[in-house]
């Protein structure tokens, strides 16, 4: 049995806290949250602590906690001796006070607060100092049932860029789709099946091999027709822009 | 029994003969292409022609060809009762000659021709100059099971434009995460569980209220550390309109 403390209640760490729960050898043992109201709907599951320093010692102690508060909390925590671990996409390893033990548990996925999460779809990105720590760490992933990837903080800060192209960037592709559509009283409905077949496309097929479209054909009579129907100076920017990239990226002359 | 003659043999042409074939009440009399080589395999299931001169008389013509040739093809068809019918987002209803009852059926999907595809997930967008018309378009949208909407010229170049942003845009997002990811030996399966979770949040929460991330959260520090790791000037340039975008969206000042 790994024994874990978690810290932290935003989404990460309720959703981490039922995946932790669910697993049949993982157990958290304490959960702290500095505004214990937070989760005082999981009191009959779990000891809740308010107080940093009435943390017991347990395997592992989860930093589910914002970016900025990661190197304070650590540097809070009592002595142990136990593995201390951010889930942060951002935040160095070595931003861990360097009593401890550290490692990192950066789980790759947009979390809602009221959506179930299959953690099988949650790809885990894990460093750690020392072998055995980073062995620990992948048994934790894999009693979850998440896959996990061995990726150091380099790699990671560039995963969290990347990240942002997929999630952010690509959802405000949709907003301007809805923006666009809503003006013309075009229902959003007619573009949703396109949306989850443009992701479904690139689970199998390199998004290179999976682009289409006037940019990619060069096809300048219908990109000038584009940007003359769009109202918006920033879509038109935007449209410009991206169709730059796509020509770049396919090998045309800008 | 709906009668429908099928022109063209492309990825739209080739999965509408499908479709046709597999709906119990459409029957395909005749398929039209240039190219009779490219549809020889299905010459046991339909009567294959390359003249159209001798395109018998059906209840329907669906010309599935590319979009400078909708305009030609319609004006060289022999005069016909049927509805001639052109399946393209960008061209105008009247492009079709003035001889034939008019029509459109448009398709917004992304199709491979390797790909099975599913026509509960591809929903149609109906034009007519007749209200028979489109009543009769909308029987053979439900006959393959597809949602269909009643679209306007005007609105359905406005819907091809958002396509643009949904498919291909996304797509580009995605290519340029994998480029990233490439660059720093970073396996881009990573990020297809989140590829997919963007999609699937969209298609119940509206894209305004499924953005998270550094932009909405006006996280200035992260931003900036991000425009730092990207290496490629053009990586930059979009990174800082999309992140502009989404602060206009978002309603914090650029």
């Amino acid at each position: 049995m790994i024994t874990v403390n978690l810290l932290g209640s935003g989404n990460v760490g309720t959703h981490l806290f039922k995946a932790f729960s669910n697993a049949s050898n993982v157990s958290v043992n304490q959960w702290y949250s500095r505004n214990l109201k937070s989760i005082q709907s999981f009191q009959n599951e779990v000891s809740l602590c308010d107080d940093l320093s009435s943390l017991d010692e347990t395997d592992i102690l989860v930093l589910a906690v914002s970016d900025d508060a990661v190197a304070t909390v650590s540097e809070q925590l009592p002595t142990t001796n136990g593995l201390v671990v951010h889930t942060s996409g951002s935040v160095n390893i070595h931003d861990l006070d360097k009593r401890h033990r550290r490692g990192v548990f950066y789980p790759v996925q947009t979390f809602s607060k009221e959506v179930t999460v299959d953690f099988s779809q949650v790809p885990l990105c894990i460093e750690a100092l020392e072998k055995d720590d980073y062995q620990l760490l992948k048994s934790v992933a894999s009693a979850i049932g998440s896959p996990s990837y061995k990726i150091s903080t380099e790699q990671r800060q560039y995963l969290h860029v990347a990240a942002v192209f997929v999630n952010n960037f690509s959802n405000q592709m949709y907003r301007i789709a809805h923006e666009i559509s809503d003006g013309h009283h075009i229902n959003f409905d007619i573009l949703k099946p396109l949306i989850t077949e443009t992701a479904k496309k690139v689970q199998t097929v390199s998004p290179y091999m999976a682009q289409t479209g006037p940019a990619k054909r060069h096809d300048k009579k219908t990109i000038k027709r584009h940007l003359k129907l769009l109202e918006d100076d920033l879509h038109k920017e935007i449209y410009t822009l991206l169709t730059d990239s796509i020509k770049k990226t396919h090998g045309k002359k800008l």
